[in-house]
């Protein structure tokens, strides 16, 4: 079980769904080829990031689970006998649909899935007008190469997320993600935010002890409407206990990566740094409101 | 009230009370000859880091509030027109301590207190011993350059004290600190902890849209049991809403430096990344939990 390799895939995406399948799925064999046990795709990873616009017709991109993507990565890591996090539009009903990561084990069975409990709305990211938030909760998933703490993109902002799942038992925290700039802002402020985004997950790695790894899109992708359209900044990562930087893929182009974590260090850290031991879990009543106003 | 000149004022501390007490003041002096609205002073900064050992003896160094560390503050307060964030050994009863940041307004009141929440026990900081763990809660500090929030330390791990005191209205996350190195650790752990230390509080930063103020003791002080001591390792930082570095001062030497606040940032940086909206209050319950098993 020690080490654990993982892989990271980073892609652009287009129109094609086919392409974008057969893409991952090279990437997918290519990891495995260099030895990774575990491989993460990003946020989406079939098409277009097509939040940029609020469009009822991209609800066809919807999928069920089980259903064509759970087929066709199942069938892939039972013959490569890996383990892969996906992340698909789901349909979960007549007008209810979720962004949702599905592991999948190295059998082709599905392992467990998890919806993206936080939801961003943001200029060029309107995601509340497609995805219902999660309700399956911050829980592992238990795969043959441990509990993974799935969360999606925009819960990466939020400590909450990465410590309910550290205390459910999470071994590794994994974020598959589609972020990127606005091509209007000025240099200052994109690297800003890509070390804000960087930043912030590493603290969650520090704050929990565990290793993170996050799988970004990568690529420009124009807007439907018009508008300045989205750069996806790449540059996917593999984060220590301690929050150390362990791997930092490119930023302008696609790659594939695997990345060895020791799964001894988690035991190593927390027991220098017993962060869980003197939470003031007497003192947190309030983390249960909106404001304290 | 906008921009907010904050002093930070890092030193070295010996045995004798009078001598650090007059470093602390020249230190304020010189933040405020240099345009500081607010001084914040580093954790236990009238002595020696007395938590090296359990000794019945140390108790001897706390003393009351108000008392004789809040007479000497206030009277420079009131003096020179600034708000200073004091740290000092809180005798509370006959036999109940704490670890307490005392807010001194700039009339030589005190604006406020905050008893550190999270008590650290590791080799060589043996806290647990001294202060009894805090019950004031997570609550700003109102003062007139603007609601503080205060923290402590080991506090500064914990994304959840961070949360609530920004849900608290927190303008500024404010961390008294002495944290230091194992001088036998290897210099790559020694890398890998201090970058954890900024990189959690720059996370806080980032997850809260507020700046961090941290402010370190510095210097290597022995050990009195023989052991090998505490390298403290300085470098007080300042990081702006997006966890950006402000400034960060000397690893290795006595520092007062000056660092500009921008008021409106948390403004801005909150509408462009509304993390407070989209928090799952819903989905927390557990974070009320030592663990979930």
């Amino acid at each position: 079980m020690n080490p654990l390799q993982v892989g990271l895939v980073q892609q652009t995406c287009g129109a094609d769904r086919n392409v974008n399948l057969e893409k991952s799925s090279r990437g997918i064999r290519e990891a495995v080829a260099l030895g990774a046990q575990l491989v993460v795709l990003q946020e989406l990873h079939a098409g277009l990031y097509f939040c940029q616009v609020e469009e009822t017709d991209c609800f066809d991109q919807a999928e069920t689970i089980p259903g064509p993507s759970t087929e066709f990565f199942g069938a892939l890591a039972r013959e490569l006998g890996v383990v892969i996090v996906t992340s698909l539009f789901e349909r979960r009903a007549t007008g209810l649909y979720h962004n949702t990561a599905v592991v999948i084990e190295s059998d082709g069975s599905i392992a467990g899935k998890y919806r993206k409990m936080h939801i961003p709305d943001d200029p060029g990211y309107y995601e509340k007008f497609y995805f219902t938030p999660g309700d399956l909760g911050f829980t592992p998933i238990s795969t043959s190469v441990g509990r993974l703490g799935v969360l999606v993109c925009w819960d990466q902002w939020y400590p909450e997320a990465a410590r309910l799942m550290a205390m459910a038992g999470a071994e590794v925290l994994i974020y598959p993600t589609a972020i990127g700039w606005d091509p209007n802002d000025d240099t200052e402020e994109q690297k800003r935010q890509i070390d804000a985004w960087m930043t912030v997950q590493r603290g969650h790695a520090v704050a929990n002890g565990l290793p993170v790894v996050a799988v970004n899109r990568v690529g420009y992708e124009a807007a439907p409407s018009g508008g300045p359209g989205s750069l996806f900044w790449g540059s996917s990562f593999v984060a220590g206990c301690q929050g150390e930087l362990l791997a930092r893929l490119a930023a302008d182009r696609e790659e594939v990566r695997i990345v060895t974590l020791d799964r001894l260090r988690s035991e190593e850290i927390r027991r220098i740094w017993p962060f869980l031991r003197d939470r003031r879990i007497d003192a947190y009543a309030d983390l249960l409101k909106r404001f304290c106003d």
